[in-house]
């Protein structure tokens, strides 16, 4: 049997090579990752996003035994470079699999980030796609909130969970930290602690004040103490509820459609890049092309003018 | 007269138009900085960055009284969605130019980063170019380092310094913060306040053990108190000495190559992006594609590749 008869038979050591060829983006993944796209579409992609120590990890496990609960079945990738997954996909592995069943009904994969934040959104993404292909009904993708690679790896969720907690600073932080823009739903996890109903009560005057569209989605906060499993239900029932939401009003279609269209344009953009800039490499004699806008003879515009009309078919 | 007869004229006026021209990236810009870069070549760059809070502009502007001394022309811009000059060029200018003489011989712009990183370190690149081209010997690019575009833009300079304060963290953070990498020179500002001893004490054993070059510039850590103009001019000799290192070890030529064919294959970038995906959006019915995809009739690399080949040029 080929890896992909494998994998759509659904052997869970099939899934985990089809990954790494994916995250690797050795020889041949586009053309596995386009079999797998005409399977793909049925998964929801849940985003748990927030600053180190929110406690993301904690809430993705909580969810995980309520979906299961469901009898639905759960993948989960953790981008996290600050988490204590990092280091290869195995150690995330071992970590957490072990309170959870062995069946297959729940998958967990931590992306290897390596310090390299390249295309780090557009391979997430690619996983995402390899577990909504494999049949697992929810892929929760867990990443710390900290710059614009996390916010695009967010950007593909159909509903995105912001956590934080009092420690991590005053609720005009978090909306400085860009995270009010992208959240669906709050959470104010280890709600226990000092401070967590001030924040609380923050957001939520935050959120009033914030003008909203007619007709839109009302941004919950809600609290938690995931460590306890406290409250992580009514998260789930909220996350449901978004997911319920959004398809009536029709903005998770239009979402996903424009998810296909960024990926469109994110594999032209790839492409050029190999298949014309790297080519390039070769026939170009740079050295000289150097000397030349040194000298002031000509000037980079005008270079990439010029080797950009080699690429482009006449019209 | 034309702004560019104006510009080469050394009216200060038409410079400020074509930076502004240049920074919207407004239609022509780049036969414009073609033009200027056949005049461009010899300014100095220099970078200070550091994080928020460590007087970078106090720094530069003690900077600018070394230099001005010495009878050279300084530009300076300043990239700091952080700094009191955010906001517009207008206010920057207004702030710093009231201690300065008028006369041109010095030249203060902030850049408008808008929130919108897309593109940041490409204009300041091409400010840079536009300062040289008018003629001033030396650029100050100051920028707090925080990411990945503030690290661009710090790559395109000649000799980097970073300032740091006991405030700002310990020595560990500032290596983790990435920029131990960048450094040609390390400056401990604010150097009267508890802890700088300490703090220029680790970090100049953290340098003594790094591996070195044999052969590579030996990093320097200085103290300063910028707000007095204490040693401000020793970092001024440092920067000179700097300068003069890499021009004999030949890096300052390699490095400047290296920047010209960054910016050939930023340029094809843009041009791809601009000329080729924007084309598609003309001729392309995506809402088309897209269904064909959500069906899983076709999958997105599959149709990647067929818009690419319809517009790349045999070869």
């Amino acid at each position: 049997m080929t890896i992909l008869e494998r994998f759509f038979a659904g052997d869970i050591r099939a899934l985990s090579k089809v990954i790494s060829h994916i995250e690797n983006r050795s020889d041949g993944y586009q053309k596995l990752l386009g079999r797998l796209y005409t399977k793909a579409g049925n998964s929801l992609r849940i985003g748990i996003t927030g600053p180190p120590g929110a406690g993301k990890s904690t809430l993705v496990n909580g969810l995980v035994h309520e979906y299961l609960a469901q009898k639905r079945r759960v993948g989960v990738v953790a981008v996290d470079p600050t988490s204590p997954f990092t280091g290869g996909a195995l150690l995330g592995d071992r970590v957490r699999m072990h309170e959870f069943p062995t069946g297959g009904e729940v998958y967990f994969r931590s992306m290897a980030t390596r310090g390299a934040t390249g295309g780090l959104a557009g391979a997430t993404g690619n996983v995402a796609v390899a577990l909504d292909a494999f049949g697992y009904d929810i892929t929760l993708i867990e990443t710390v909130g900290v710059g614009q690679v996390e916010l695009d790896i967010i950007d593909t969720c159909d509903t995105v969970v912001v956590a934080i907690v009092p420690e991590s600073g005053d609720a005009v932080q978090t909306m400085k930290a860009g995270l009010m823009e992208i959240a669906d739903i709050f959470v104010v996890n280890k709600a226990d602690r000092p401070g967590a109903e001030k924040l609380s009560f923050d957001l939520g005057q935050m959120l009033d004040t914030k003008a909203r569209k007619e007709g839109a989605w009302p941004i919950p906060v809600l609290s938690t103490v995931a460590v306890d499993r406290k409250n992580v239900d009514e998260l789930h029932r909220k996350i449901d509820e978004h997911i319920a939401f959004v398809k009536t009003s029709g903005q998770f279609e239009k979402h996903r459609r424009q998810q296909v269209k960024k990926k469109i344009l994110s594999i032209l953009k790839h492409q050029f890049q190999k298949e014309f800039l790297e080519r390039l490499a070769g026939e170009v004699d740079f050295e000289d092309v150097i000397d030349g806008i040194l000298s002031g003879k000509t000037n980079p515009f005008q270079v990439g003018q010029e080797l950009f009309d080699r690429f482009s078919a006449p019209q």
